[in-house]
């Protein structure tokens, strides 16, 4: 047996390992007891509790580091592993634990790193993997819409700034705290205590604010019309595109049963005929 | 007369009783009946009327017994009986009725366990059970996006509260009480008073609470076309499926018709050639 | 020439009248003009354009009255004059014009009802007329929905003003207050105000308020679904069953000339058969 | 060569540089530094940049002068370059940005109307003016709701101006601030402090408050539907048509073959019957 042959039956029995559902399962409780252990480090815990925390964590960073490891392992084509989105993102997950939690500057840090783990549930769980991939898709859909918000946004703002800017300088203080502020408006967070507060000096600024209300509102009534017509597009015109294809195929082979029938007929004519009058030549069909 | 037949006899009595109107409409009424004097007694009554909203409430608790045990004498097949969720929720709404108001102890519970017969108005009306069942359909379509929009709450809960723990303790002390605070921001409920507080300690906050409404806002209007697609798609299907076979029915029957004259016509031609070329066979079809 | 003839005549003048644009035109610009005076008399003024305000009112009482009773000379059929709802609505608000507003006990009254007339600019555009009847044809598609929302909202209110009651009497002292404050929670307003108030008493109490954002969020989505595939549902299948009809037209004229081709055929054949051997008998078709 | 061609040739040449990549790149990069310049103003900057950015906004000023005047000399007919609204809006734009800055009065104007040169994105880039055209194009669609939407604030307004005027002069003062404030409850934004209030002298204006709510909230969604609906119905019955077309074709064009086979075999038929009997005409089609 050669020594090629060898590793690509061992790679093979690492395949099926690999998408056996006892290790998807242990990979998807080690997530979950790791997203739980994130969640019990925001509450005040005794000394000890902490410390086997911090035991358990490193055992959760080194179970991630090898499955990794076996993954990679796993993979036939070593090239085409980080070709994939979500293994990039794995691999990026774990490097990102891999700093040490002792050094007290990156403490934060760290900890904020090992939040994403949560995320690798959805890298791990094959319909949460589907559903982010479509939403994915429906974002460039998106984009020109949310360019023109944006557009918007900024006129506003640059207006906004310029003339509110002395009425409160912490709402409408330069052209950024003043989008912030709009895009409060456009949530409707309190955006009447903003409007009382400029009409003050403005008279007539609730028209700027309306206006503002009644143009966002619109493009993102548009922008939800949009999204709903996309996917419904797609997912209606494959379907009446098979529907179609169904329908005119059983049309198709009625009139194909015709067309036999007659070409049948034309040969027993044809056949009548040169008996009748041999001295007529074969029909073309 | 066997005994059988008997018992057959009485059941179906039972039976056309019970889907009689009259009998449905008493039901109907001793409900809503049931529904005003839990709503009385959240207001302050006279000795008097609260005494005879306690015999009320005993009638009331009595002729539910009655009924269920009425309907369950009525029902044929007794094992089916407890299949039906319908059947097996009036008897839980019943048997916590039975509970004694008398104890001071229970008494909250009791009166709690009672609000729950206004829902047996769901179980009796058969256009709102009809509505109930399909909106329970519309749940697991939505499952996956849930578990989606819960990891995302999740994540930023537990950074939120290890970044904004000492802003507000009240709001980000632990990673509950933070999802508590995220689900007001995405219910945009005084959510900048949130941010303010946060941006002062953290000057670029913002972009926490941005993002985390731009992605909740996102998903859930995917969510919401997703709804709408699944209803409407097998709706759809289902009309266009009868609408496309009764079409071709019109067109395959003219096409028959076609076929039916045809093989009239290849049979006169056989004939025909029969009578000029008699040395031919006939002609397979 | 009869009586009968002449009188047909003058309502037929009359009705030639009443659809002229002409006379739509000045009844809407009347409509408009009754609109400011309302609005007009919200202000403070000065005690001239306060009269001339009040004769302006009686002049277009008079008018509205006028209209009305030419409309009703002007209709053939008497009876069918109030069987039409918009009619009926017409005479409703000029009647409650005619209350005097010298009475300083009816004054109040009198204005709010003169309000009612803006609305006859819906009677009187067809565009509006039309939109209100689509809209009043909607109501009953969501009437079953409206129901469980309504017991969904009297079951929390009961809990609510039974265990919530001594927290805050003003919010829930009893149902129908309770009933308020929920629907106050379902529009988002201040609702977290609401439940720290409670939790404080009850911690468990954000349980209550989440189910309920969740359950009153979800009912609406579908309800909203429901509309929107109610009014789509019906446009479509008449949009469909054209597009079908006049689709299927086209191959049925072209089956319909295979069907004339083959019977001309037929009758060739059946000549040349007739020729060939004539003991045979004609073919029935 | 004539002077008439040599122009032609001239303006071909004014064309292929107006419509080349790196041109539009050109203009976009323009508005986009002058888009930066508009928000940097709404700092405080020291002097010296302050003054460079007076020089940059010059440089733009006149860029866009130019722009605008070869896009003139470019287009081949005059006439036509100022029916398209777009040329005619950048024409503004252009003139708007020429009001000088140096007169303190028109200061703030000038700097007003240099926001708008951001817009001219919009007019730049295709998608963006496809996306407004589309946007534009659902306004009229929506119109008659509008109106209907705004009968209804008139009406509400005129009716809580009347009442509730007493209560709250800053609120419903007259029928203006009475819709302002009717739009603030629309948004559901801190509405029940205005509802509260009333409250205190009519305790049955939560009825005015909630059926103004279900109201706009109806006919909200009942627009949104119609929007929905109205950019379905176009794009569907287009797509419909064409598969439709599609369709038909392919049936069709077998029909045809069946047809000219038919015909073929008609004069099979024809020929033979010649040949059998020849006394018989030819059979007309």
């Amino acid at each position: 047996m050669s020594s090629a042959s060898l590793s690509s039956t061992g790679s093979g029995l690492l395949r099926r390992i690999e998408s056996s559902r006892l290790f998807q399962g242990a990979v998807i409780a080690i997530i979950l007891l790791s997203a739980l252990t994130i969640g019990a480090k925001t509450y005040d815990l005794p000394p000890l509790a902490e410390r086997s925390l911090g035991f358990l964590d490193t055992a959760i960073t080194l179970f991630f580091l090898l499955e990794i490891l076996f993954r990679f392992a796993a993979c036939p084509d070593k090239r085409r592993f980080f070709r994939d989105g979500w293994n990039i993102f794995d691999t990026l997950v774990v490097i990102g634990s891999l700093i040490p939690l002792d050094n007290s500057q990156a403490v934060l840090l760290g900890r904020l790193l090992r939040v994403f783990r949560v995320l690798r549930l959805v890298s791990v769980v094959p319909e949460l993997r589907f559903l982010i991939n479509s939403l994915l898709k429906a974002i460039p859909r998106m984009g020109y819409i949310a360019l023109l918000m944006f557009i918007i946004f900024y006129i506003y703002a640059a207006v906004g700034s310029m003339l509110f800017a002395e009425v409160d300088e912490t709402l409408w203080g330069d052209v950024a705290i003043a989008m912030l502020t709009l895009f409060r408006v456009a949530t409707f967070e309190d955006w009447t205590d903003v409007m009382y507060a400029t009409m003050e000096a403005y008279p007539l600024s609730w028209f700027y604010y309306l206006t503002f209300i009644f143009l966002t509102a619109f493009i993102f009534l548009n922008m939800m019309v949009g999204a709903v017509l996309g996917v419904m597009t797609a997912e209606q015109n494959a379907r009446e595109a098979q529907q179609a294809h169904d329908e005119r195929d059983l049309i198709a082979q009625q009139l194909d049963d015709v067309q036999k029938q007659l070409r049948l007929l034309t040969a027993a004519v044809e056949q009548g005929r040169g008996a009748a009058s041999p001295e007529n030549g074969p029909l073309k069909e």
